[in-house]
């Protein structure tokens, strides 16, 4: 048994069922390793970007990692802007970098770099293993770092020498970590303070905002009248109807100081206080009232949904919670040139249940996510980081880990274009993904961002860079020329019959919805 | 003035005229700024793996810096596999990287990262500005220390509040850093050692690569019969009809071995000692002979061309160099299906004078080098840190540095797929750059790699990790759908009539080589 086998086979006991892999050079062997024993899912991506989100996604729905395959620093590079989306969504990864051997580093080769120097801002686990022999223990202490609460990447460097070197044993699992207990004392504190105080807001991330923690929350809105918020990025929420809403941050931060504006007290569960996504010249970058009270009822690596519940036995909350979604089927939308609100009316009403939704629409899907709050129930996932091309690979993942369950990525055009090789591995592997391009032929975004910085009127040259016309994007083409069925809607009627037939029809679709 | 505008009207007084962009929130009054000013182009890429691949291509060929404009941490995070090639090629850069505003820092925001920590394994020099009023002096600074011979990266973080506050003035241009001498006892030691020991060879990297230093190296090979080497990833080299030719290192280990074995002396002129590109269970990383000499005639921060002339003139060299190309004009090939070979001798035939041929196309390349050594002269890109995805970037900056020349973009498909975002800058740029995908649908190197590593048969999980059908790539449509007129050639007539007629137009093509 060589070191890549010894890795995979440690990997397999750990529980990882699923590796998304760009290799090269240096992981021959770790790929050899795949076809020798089975249990590992090998997923090809064409670009690491996909690689990394695609765990990413995964991770956020498995609630457990799966594993990369990346080829060197580069490698690991292209993977980073990803990386720090799982970062921020707190996803359990473990990434699998290919380096040199070890007596080959002092040769400086041309790929030759500083792979835990690009590991190290997304990481929270790096360990480059120095030996074939302790390839399978690194590996194990890997996925239990990975699944450290809430959730970290651990980044396993491999040289190639370790991987084709003998090597002893495979490594048993080491024990899941869990979440921790949330402090009795916070919990009799937020009790108090919610009898008191009534201008009262819950602020909620992590796997509380999954059905459980939210109905703990909707019980103690109940006996209280306290609000329920998610944060404006929140990784995962569980939505829609029979659910308990929670109202999201917005995203512009003079939305937020309003949104905020009557809360006396600010009760924190797994998420860190409001803060605006940029600063602009003269806006708070601290949202949050002034005087308003900010209590932690649990940290993210505690359990959130046992200190809700906690929190709605102490106060005697009554079993029925407040703020469940009803189940409405949206109107269709009036016929004729579709807009991005007409899309959303569209994709509410057809959504089937248990779908997942993977949302980068930005213009195109933050003014609109209300519309989703009550069709039927569904995941919500959204670009933790900030970091644009994450949902296209994040469909992936998600797809991977829920293959009975229907994948919807809305996508903008600019944002899609960072990692729409994505489409390649959905039509290799057959996900049931439909992709909405929302094309509005922009980055819409930043022409919003442009004024509220306080640039008037900008010229010719300032707007080209933001303006996706001259040449468009012919999405129709890119998503055939990668394998993936596509038509174009222009108008209501048209995005209705292809987004109603995608939701019928099983395996990957790609719909341009022109706006 | 705002900083941005100190910043830009700096670095254009320090001769810095394009910016490769993908600019975010962060960077706005950067942008607003190009609107107020001339004298800066800006090329909007849509991935950021294409701004700094561009701006490599830009810096090989201008031989001065391009600079980028990048949004945070993830921004620069997706453009650092091509920096990875840049420091390789020790291409000048400067890289603007907008930052949160200094204040918006510590309320770590979802898009903040460490900027710093990942430009650190690319960048020979890093700043963020901590104020307004030294961004004009910073950015002055960052052009110097890009030009640092050979060339590096700089990369300056631009707080946003740095950006939008009130500066002073621009700041004027530093001294750009010459090339160092070489030192004269080198070039004495060099030329006793030619006279005295007949099996030498001259190993050449950076600037010495171009006409007049390979012209010195023949004439020092007219007297001595001294071989000329390059290396097997040298960033450009100027060959053709003309030119004294350099013998390219192979790439495999053991063909170095083989191609170094009779070398008993190497004078190294800005290169470093060869080693392999990937280390081979049980073959050497160190492939020159044992016993061999090794010299340094001039480092990569000196003037080699200078350090040659010095050595031929030492050694009273005939003012006619050897081994120069002469025109020679491939037959066409047999007509029938397309191979590599046959596409490459058709490209030697209709490649125009001073075109630029950046080359990525590996297996479909790396055997056929000798075929472009006699065409009409031209410059020849490479991949200088082996990081795949780096042509088609590449040439955008190639044509943006040199709108009057052709260039040619050789690239495998697997690698073509990591920046095909390249394909709508040279649209919208309308950029004189003709691409020929050499589609052999699979990661063709990986096969080989896997076998040589001691692997043999591999199984189908194996063989699906390297193999890009299923489904087949369709370039004609990608093409197409990012602007780039495209078409197919499945012949060597077909090949032919298409890559002949697209040396004869300008503007972007595409040709989907299959073989």
């Amino acid at each position: 048994m060589n070191g890549a086998e010894s890795l995979l086979s440690t990997l397999i006991a750990s529980g990882i069922k699923v590796c998304f892999a760009n290799p090269g050079t240096s992981e021959m062997h770790f790929v050899a390793a795949l076809d020798k024993m089975s249990g590992m899912r090998a997923v090809l991506c064409l670009f690491e970007g996909v690689v990394t989100g695609a765990a990413d996604g995964y991770g956020r729905m498995a609630e457990k990692p799966a594993c990369t395959l990346l080829h060197l620093g580069p490698g690991l590079a292209n993977g980073l802007a990803n990386l720090h989306n799982a970062r921020r969504a707190a996803t359990p990864i473990v990434n699998i970098v290919g380096d040199h051997a070890t007596y080959h580093a002092r040769y400086d080769a041309p790929l030759a770099s500083d792979v835990a120097g690009f590991a190290r801002p997304v990481s929270g686990w790096i360990q480059s293993s120095p030996s074939a022999l302790t390839v399978a223990a690194d590996a194990a202490r890997a996925v239990q770092a990975a699944m450290e609460p809430p959730g970290q990447i651990a980044t396993l460097i491999l040289p190639a020498d370790t991987a084709w070197s003998e090597a002893d044993h495979p490594a048993p699992a080491l024990p899941r970590p869990q979440l921790g207990a949330a402090d009795a004392e916070a919990v009799n504190q937020a009790a108090s303070a919610l009898q008191t105080t009534k201008r009262s807001a819950i602020l909620i991330r992590g796997s509380a905002l999954k059905e459980a923690g939210l109905k703990a929350a909707g019980r103690i809105s109940a006996a209280t009248g306290v609000r329920i918020f998610c944060d404006t990025l929140a990784p995962r929420i569980q939505r829609g109807a029979g659910r308990v809403v929670a109202d999201r941050i917005p995203y512009l931060a003079e939305d937020i100081v309003e949104f905020l504006q009557e809360v006396e007290q600010l009760i924190l569960v797994g998420a860190k206080p409001p803060v605006t996504f940029f600063a602009y010249p003269g806006k708070p970058s601290w949202p949050t009232p002034e005087g308003c009270r900010i209590m932690v009822l649990s940290h993210a690596h505690e359990d959130g949904t046992a200190a809700l519940d906690a929190l709605a036995d102490a106060l005697n909350a009554p079993p029925a919670p407040a703020n469940v979604a009803v189940l409405t089927t949206p109107d269709l939308p009036k016929s004729g040139k579709l807009d991005a609100r007409a899309a959303v009316q569209v994709i509410a009403r057809y959504l089937p249940e248990d779908a997942i939704l993977a949302d980068e629409a930005l213009t195109s899907g933050i003014p609109y996510f209300k519309c989703t709050a009550t069709c039927a129930p569904h995941d919500y996932l959204n670009v933790a980081g900030g970091a644009i091309g994450a949902m296209l690979p994040v469909g992936i993942g998600a797809a991977v880990a829920c293959p009975e369950r229907k994948v919807v990525c809305l996508e903008g055009d600019g944002s899609a274009m960072y990692t729409l090789q994505a489409l390649w591995t959905q039509a290799r592997e057959q996900l049931d993904v439909t992709t909405v391009i929302y094309a509005n032929r922009s980055y819409a975004i930043l022409n919003i961002e442009l004024a509220r910085l306080g640039v008037e009127d900008p010229g010719l040259k300032a707007q080209s860079l933001f303006d996706l016309h001259d040449p468009t994007l012919d999405w129709v083409k890119l998503a055939e020329g990668m394998g993936v069925e596509a038509a174009r809607a222009e108008t209501t009627e048209r995005f209705v019959d292809l987004f109603a037939s995608a939701m019928k029809t099983r395996g990957p679709r790609l719909i341009e919805a022109v706006i």
